[in-house]
């Protein structure tokens, strides 16, 4: 087999076979297929695509390309969910008690922020003493003991994936349905999800601009699940402007905690109860969504999915008294209220550039290697649908440093106040197949 | 600027401006741009095309990445002639006398042959003594003294293409009309051509299988060459089945010979004749092709035309005595004839699998490194059209070893005996613009 002749088939809108998709992922992997090749090939995929069976062979092969993390020893279904990236994503923070709270094991593998989506071992490291450095023993035994543990994604998962990743990124074939949804599926299935629940974010502040394409990313990563044996469906949910109030870390971590105690942003909350009543049927523990959803509200009201939350901060070194005194986190030296400058309705938070402006006061990354500053970010007051008079307070912004005047410039940019709008739907669609 | 933006912009059907494929040629040739993104930008490029501009600049781009020969120094129009290879092309060797013969100043570089077409450079180095390896300004005297000399390819001309074409040929980038019009032109362009005459072949034996897609390619070069200044036409001459009789190295010059004694195979004269006229128009030595061809006929018949040929040998080292005595060339141990198998009329002889058939008995190349035999190869007895009776010679194979069994079979599975067919078209077209 000559990898020339697969870039050639691929090229020619060729079915690429199971052997030959293998051929190239192990090649890849260890080196005996140079990047140059890989990169013409991720081209060919771009323009001639991959069909369902092509793109679940590409998702096994790159499972299976390094360590695989086996979850056997853990009882119970473990439902993994997974967000394509947004702005002010708090879900996960959430979700992770709250679900455990049910008696489902969450054994969860994150990941850190870039560019303006943020990342949840960020926000929970803004939690004093809060870790992720921990072995997979260990990890296996306090999802056992607690029902929930987060780790960090370790070095051998997928390495398939890593390296035609970072090759992608830099030769202009990150925008493939196949290569997107193959990349993720084999980093869920490699970390040992049993079933997956995707949040498929739509809109100016995620990867996929309109509905259309998110339906399709959608279909193709529910079909490879489900065609190799996990149990997957997706939410396709808006990402036209930030989800709840917070953008930043110690902010979001906040904003969970008021979301866990029945206090949280509306948008946020119906989000979580959506993803988690189906994350609850997956795990079989309700029959019905309908079911799901009032164990979920029940388990909030009775206080149950915060002391799970506190356990699980206590179990991983951190301080489970912000709980209680969320006033622990840390907090930024300056507040700035920014004001509505006329009367109106809110029309438009532009959700990447809002990620952007809370990523530039160092709440996130701009490269890999930067660091960031936990306690700063963006809280907003208003959002879209809502009706503002001229002075009314848009939102605040914590910062480290004084002068904000050109971010506040982003900030209004990005903000638009017109005569009427709608606030706008939240779940656009439920993909199952 | 960033590659991965031209990369991109290039996938989504931009037009890249010339800042942008300077930017690209020069990055790449001092390896500040890598393959993998080369290799991206290829594929790209292989299914978004480039317009006019774009290929032209992507030529003069390459052309200008390494030395370029200056031919100033040579009085004259310097028209240069390119063949895009083809089985049994002897063309160059009768052409490049013959015009000689006219005063028209012939400074050509030539090269080697790959896989199953052959190279002028080691057509010529049958003749015992013969060598190309001479410094330019030996080079330019021997044009300026005599009117003809050939040297090989210098290893400084169009690093950036050499790199490319390399690239290419193991990411499935090779079939881009832009891609291989800017190759070949950039060449010409490097080595000091002031006007191109070129043979883009088409057939079984030729790169291009359909005249469609030798004319996309034949308009490609005629644009970048007359749109930067060198005045370019092109000729679509037939490839289906191999050129004269000769296939092999001393094989072909012996035909050569004969061409240039005026007793060469038809196809082949007629060929010389056509190109021919067209350098000698494009030289300004006549107004009109029938003038031209009338010249070049006379040159022929004169003698001229093979006294510039003994000239030629004789300034390069090589022995002018075999124009007389062409026995002397390299001679293969056997002589092997085939015959036809039952009557009919040839109806293909496909000239790729017979090229084939020559490089096996060692005449070619199958990768760069290989040696070669000068004195073997195959001489055709019957073309396509000619009334056969079984029993009657197709074809000699000329060989150093006596078992030949496999490459009669070749032979006999490539050359069809039908009841009717017509003798093939040698012009297809002229293209001028």
């Amino acid at each position: 087999m000559r990898m020339v002749d697969i870039i050639s088939k691929k090229r020619d809108g060729g079915e690429l076979s199971r052997e030959e998709i293998n051929f190239f992922v192990e090649g890849y992997t260890h080196g005996t297929i140079p990047d140059y090749q890989a990169s013409a090939l991720a081209m060919a995929i771009y323009f001639q695509n991959m069909n369902d069976r092509e793109t679940s062979d590409l998702t096994m092969a790159m499972a299976s390309s390094g360590e695989t993390i086996d979850l056997s020893e853990i009882s119970g279904i473990k439902v993994d969910k997974h967000s394509t990236g947004g702005v002010g994503d708090t879900t996960t923070l959430v979700l992770a008690p709250l679900v455990a709270s049910l008696g489902i094991p969450v054994a969860k593998m994150s990941g850190r922020g870039l560019g303006h989506t943020g990342g949840t071992i960020d926000k929970l490291e803004s939690i004093d003493g809060f870790h992720v450095e921990i072995i997979k023993d260990k990890f296996i035994q306090l999802v056992n003991d607690n029902g929930i543990a987060v780790m960090g994604q370790t070095g051998n998962l997928t390495p398939a994936d890593k390296k035609l990743y970072a090759l992608r990124d830099v030769t202009g074939t990150v925008e493939s349905i196949p290569l997107i949804a193959s990349s993720i599926m084999s980093k869920k299935i490699a970390a040992g999800a049993d079933a997956i629940v995707l949040d498929v974010k739509v809109g100016a502040g995620a990867f996929m601009k309109t509905d259309k394409d998110a339906e399709k990313l959608a279909h193709a990563m529910v079909r490879v699940g489900n065609s190799v044996g996990r149990n997957t469906m997706a939410v396709i949910s808006d990402m036209s402007q930030p989800l709840g109030f917070a953008i930043g870390n110690a902010l979001e971590v906040r904003e969970a905690i008021d979301t866990l105690k029945g206090e949280g942003p509306v948008d946020l909350a119906e989000l979580v109860l959506t993803l988690g009543s189906e994350m609850v049927v997956l795990a079989k523990k309700a029959g019905t969504l309908e079911e799901a959803r009032k164990k979920l509200a029940e388990s909030i009201k009775t206080g149950r999915a915060l002391e799970k939350f506190r356990t699980f901060i206590k179990n991983q070194g951190g301080d489970p008294s912000i709980v209680d005194n969320p006033g622990k986190l840390p907090r930024a030296k300056y507040k700035i209220d920014v004001p509505a400058l006329k009367d109106g309705v809110i029309s438009n938070i532009a959700a990447d550039e809002i990620g952007i402006a809370a990523m530039l006061l160092g709440a996130g990354r701009a490269t890999k290697g930067d660091s960031i500053d936990l306690s700063v970010g963006l809280v907003l007051d208003k959002k879209v649908g809502d009706r503002v008079k001229k002075g009314d307070k848009l939102l605040t912004i914590h910062s480290n440093f004084q002068d904000v005047d050109e971010i506040k410039a982003r900030i209004y940019e990005n903000i638009t106040i017109g005569s009427s709008a709608e606030k706008p739907v939240l779940i656009h669609k439920i993909i199952t197949e």
